[in-house]
């Protein structure tokens, strides 16, 4: 499982240089009512397009062909980690998605407020939607429940959702969901699916007991569902593995999450390109590798605002020449994933990459666009996790492999 | 082994969407003696042209780089099976190739009838390669042979080749060919390769004896030789892995009995495109998936008849508008494998396909050919198992991976 890292642990190695992977999320797109481009290739772009003239364009797939990805898989795989292998629960991803700094050993799941009839049946999963003040109001009176030997978190995501966690010592997660998926059941009991998660699945049942009383009137919200009970993975860090000093410039919790995740440094930052370039002039001197996470093409797009992506792939182009002042010596733009205005969701469309770098032997494509990027030298669909080493070769961080 | 099947498996969610697969057999090609154009480039195809123009392209390998597939691999590759992984014993592939219904249990053979001298050795793998007719009358005597606990069933598949079935309790298929696969030698007793297959290598044995006995007055078909015991698979269905109503158009037996393999429902239909397409039509409503098998490439490129493929091709071109008139929600054209009428035979030449979806984001080529192919969104050279998860997400019938 681990044998892809040793090999690139193996034949890292110390240079000066530095490098830029800038993320917009949800880049890739499709066509629109009265356009066939998409919206990268419908704005105007000059910065983006002299980068791909120069340097190496493609478009990667982030997770298998046809597969359409949540943020955490496709960053994970852009960070190098394949996400068919370094799958992380949803009770991680919720927890990195409020910004919860999880600590090893905290079993989290991702929890549901739900209406359940006088029998205990399943009537509405979610609990009609309720507001996100509730769930508030809610998550406080849960807070209360106290278990022997274990410390219960519960905090508010949205609406129905909420983020449950089970600190203690030798927990394990492998527990079965308690949500039956479906309406009609009663909620499934919390099943150790292996002997060492029997505390915790024991655990997890009285929360679910004691919370099931102090809901009873608080109807539609008089119960909980849990799914994706999981642990805090615990992989070889990117840092590690490519012996880089890395850190994330993301003003929201969710990528800032999925970075720390992979041993990358935080940086306090605010949203938007603007503030985002000036963070990372700040910290230039002080890092190998910068992410740099764009959240506005991916709400754009799933707000199915295609003039609005359009402008933030502008906005971001005009700052492309800032990024290239301060002299990274690899620089990438790309995508987590698509995101067509058209689908107003994340879409399983591969998603078009640029590589620029002094010794990259530039192809032939001259404009930062899907169809142009379909005649790169990175190919028409390579799969993500492959790009960081062609990074860290870039960067002339790989050492020789044999002899 | 089964993971990527569990992947999609999961990830596969109901929408009311329709698909075609139209797979011309052998359609892949070459140049001829004196046009450089594959069939498929030489034919006039504008209804394809169209199709292409509007889609996406590309070229798949049906088993592996420089892989010449036979007919049961490369349209398993095609329904999503990747034939390294799946691979059918050439018993069950000739139980498939003359129509006949493998129970679950049933161990399946290939047969050839051969020639042996008075001491035993193999003189002629093929017996001289008795006529079909005769095949029919020795099969006819061998169906008579009795073993005890067992059924033996023998058909004549073509020439010296016959299909035989042991059917009974609690039979396992590991057992070693009887074949030498050399004349000079004696043939081999039939080795079970597992504790469990050694009562049906025994049964094996005392059937191979009795047609000895049985046949000896038949010089040259005075023996049998047997090869590739196996048993009908237990894969996961199509059906269920994606979640669709799978329906196979398809005149053969080999194509009809793949199609089943994979739990497809196999309509009654003529040969030929008008045939084929007004089984289509007739039965659109009843299912969500359609394979549909033109077995006339192949044929004639078997043949060296560099014409007659074009003239098919041509002729099937004529029959996608009727096609696009049902409203199929992605509709692929692609071939199994390729067959130059230049080699009269199946070739490793990857396949050209055009896949067509309202949100497929259409790549620049603007006709169905080989060459046009290869600058298409789906590469040059993509496993074909890797198509159907895109067919799929392109039906938007994939949920997303991850939150």
């Amino acid at each position: 499982m681990y044998m892809d890292f040793e090999h690139h642990r193996k034949l890292s190695k110390q240079e000066k240089t530095k490098m830029v992977l800038l993320v917009m999320d949800g880049l890739g797109g499709t066509g629109g009512q009265d356009d066939s481009r998409s919206e990268l290739e419908a704005a105007h772009t000059p910065n983006l397009d002299n980068l791909a003239a120069g340097g190496i364009c493609g478009l990667h797939e982030p997770v298998s062909p046809g597969t359409t990805p949540g943020s955490g898989p496709s960053h994970l795989s852009l960070f190098g980690y394949d996400p068919l292998e370094y799958s992380v629960g949803r009770g991680v991803l919720s927890a990195l998605g409020i910004g919860f700094d999880l600590q090893p050993g905290d079993v989290a799941a991702r929890g549901n407020f739900c209406t359940i009839d006088e029998n205990g049946t399943v009537e509405d999963r979610r609990a009609g939607r309720i507001s996100t003040e509730k769930n508030e109001e809610l998550c406080e009176i849960l807070s209360q429940i106290e278990l022997p030997g274990a410390q219960v978190i519960v905090r508010t995501v949205k609406e129905h959702r909420f983020l449950f966690v089970l600190r203690g010592e030798n927990l394990a997660g492998d527990i079965e969901d308690t949500d039956p998926q479906e309406t009609g059941l009663a909620p499934h009991p919390a099943r150790p699916m292996a002997p060492e998660s029997a505390a915790a699945a024991k655990l997890v049942g009285e929360f679910v007991r004691q919370a099931r009383e102090k809901l009873s009137g608080h109807h539609p919200a008089n119960m909980v569902l849990m799914r994706g009970f999981s642990r805090r993975p615990d992989w070889p860090s990117f840092t590690t593995v490519h012996g880089v000093r890395a850190a994330a410039v993301a003003a929201y919790p969710m990528y800032k999450g999925v970075a720390k995740l992979v041993g990358m440094q935080p940086l306090d930052t605010e949203a938007g390109a603007n503030a985002e370039v000036s963070t990372l002039a700040k910290h230039w001197n002080d890092h190998d590798f910068f992410f740099v996470h764009v959240k506005g093409t991916d709400s754009a797009g799933e707000d199915g605002d295609r003039d609005r992506k359009i402008r933030v792939i502008e906005e971001v182009d005009r700052f492309i020449p800032h990024i290239r002042e301060l002299g990274p010596d690899v620089f990438v733009v790309t995508g987590d994933h698509s995101t067509p205005a058209a689908l107003k969701a994340h879409s399983w469309h591969p998603v078009p990459v640029v590589l620029w770098a002094r010794h990259c032997r530039p192809d032939r494509v001259q404009s930062f666009g899907e169809r142009d990027c379909l005649q790169g030298a990175l190919g028409p669909r390579f799969p993500a996790h492959q790009l960081m080493p062609v990074v860290m070769a870039n960067a002339q961080r790989r050492a020789k492999f044999g002899a």
